[in-house]
């Protein structure tokens, strides 16, 4: 059994190609784990989804979910370990030890938080330290945590803690504070958050949970230490693209290169959308629309191949 | 006085600029004539924008302007017509004279529908012609009437008049239809509909009003006559750019040119977005990410010339 496409991945950028493709009736495979992608790690409020004015990750989600499922699309809950290609034909195995096949593949496995990389991060995973506020937010009502990561993801964790914690600091280790003023400022009107720039994270440091923060003040050269009870992380992600290395061409960061207004990778056959690609900004909004244009020229493709 | 951004349209790129924008805190003005831009014109269903299951295309701008609206943006009803720079500073002309400064600019503008080019066209135009569905539709109630184009707006017209039609004619120049199977099925399970392939238009003829249509079958070279009581004309689009002709880098069809991944021009400060630019498909969604792209670029820019 050969699918007409295989698409990789159940975030916006997956979700919208499976609807554009099984309206052009193509037969269809979605390969996730769980559908949302990034969303699922960062439900608090979304105002920017052109046509919801407020909405949780968690809902949009859903809705989303549902408005899929009305198609008749395959889905496996799998991870893909390998993307093969041989005789226009790409095989997909996952980490079950299945093997998949079609003619066509769209990759929209998006991203992973990425790590910090300093002294206790690993250690306290789990215990103290969060990559999901989702998840793990309601758990430091009334504590004190530090989010670090001054860009809209940051501040949007920051906005959402605010509504259960005591006391929050936002640590961004340039001079400026890159999120938009929208969100800024509803920080800052919690009453509850202290925003600490230009610094040097140094460790995360406690016994069984973490304890405390220590990072050094760029400008005045000091040490300083932070006791916090949790450690939100919010320094972006890393394209998770493991599974298609030495199959694709990749920028110098691991996303996949994509002829933006198509989609189209330079494998033929072979799209990508959303959070894996190399286009810049990394929006729900903007990912729908990428996986439109990848269904797009996924059908096309396809119908050139039929032909 | 001078803003930090004006937006030239209203339609889905432009309204999603505006959300981005007004949240990143730019000073915004938006000019449009009306919202919705050629969604306006066929109101029909629309399953395809992520996260809206059917809806209609009247309500989607509803929610759209709702949504946009919720934000500090201002709204200039016009039509724009000319673009000028001249050291760092945009102006912009309206056809009732009046004139908007800005130091970036994101052309959301959208196309209009194409003419047939054939004779009686202009001459039958609302008088049984017709470009919208949404405004002309119920006025065929129990008629006959035909759909040129055979893609998927004309399928979508053709759906739509289904409701109220007793007969409808789609007729395709080329010898394949274009339209997703999903609207190909819903079309022929309507029982109204005819399908023509493969023919060349000739010439629209009636007294007062369309009386029929004349075409010549490819295939076996005849000269053909259908006897309808209305056209509806869904045969693409026309990008809406011709007041900033000479500024701006176009595509051999009027097309904005833009870097898909950002919607930059090769003007500095002037982004584009949604159906007036160089990206090959049309779509709701599409433009609504390419929107949101075009204003993370406005606001970078921006924030660059004044740092």
């Amino acid at each position: 059994m050969i699918y007409d496409l295989i698409i990789v991945g159940g975030g916006p950028a997956g979700m919208s190609a499976g609807i554009y493709a099984s309206r052009a009736n193509l037969k269809t495979l979605l390969i996730t784990k769980s559908f949302g992608g990034q969303i699922n790690l960062k439900a608090v409020l979304i105002e920017n989804y052109l046509g919801f004015e407020e909405i949780s990750g968690l809902e949009l989600i859903k809705k989303f979910e549902h408005h899929l499922k009305k198609f008749p699309i395959e889905i496996s809950e799998n991870t893909v370990t390998k993307i093969k290609k041989e005789k226009q034909i790409f095989t997909i195995s996952t980490a079950d030890k299945k093997q998949f096949q079609a003619k066509t593949v769209i990759v929209s496995s998006g991203a992973d938080p990425r790590p910090l990389e300093i002294p206790g991060e690993k250690e306290f995973i789990g215990k103290g330290i969060s990559y999901c506020v989702a998840c793990d937010g309601p758990l430091f009502k009334n504590k004190t945590v530090a989010v670090i990561g001054g860009g809209n993801a940051g501040f949007e964790v920051a906005r959402a803690l605010a509504t259960w914690v005591e006391k929050i600091y936002v640590l961004e280790c340039l001079k400026q504070i890159q999120a938009d003023e929208a969100n800024i400022k509803a920080v800052k009107n919690s009453g509850k958050a202290e925003i600490i720039t230009n610094i040097e994270l140094k460790e995360i440091k406690g016994n069984n949970f973490v304890e405390s923060l220590i990072y050094k003040d760029n400008e005045s050269k000091e040490t300083k230490i932070l006791k916090v009870d949790g450690i939100f992380i919010e320094i972006g992600s890393v394209p998770a693209t493991d599974f298609i290395k030495g199959l694709v061409d990749f920028n110098e960061i691991d996303e996949i290169k994509v002829d933006a207004k198509t989609g189209a990778t330079n494998i033929e056959g072979l799209f990508a959308a959303g959070d894996a690609d190399d286009v810049p900004y990394k929006q729900i909004i903007i990912a729908a629309g990428e996986g439109a244009k990848a269904a797009i020229s996924a059908t096309r493709y396809f119908r050139n191949l039929e032909d």
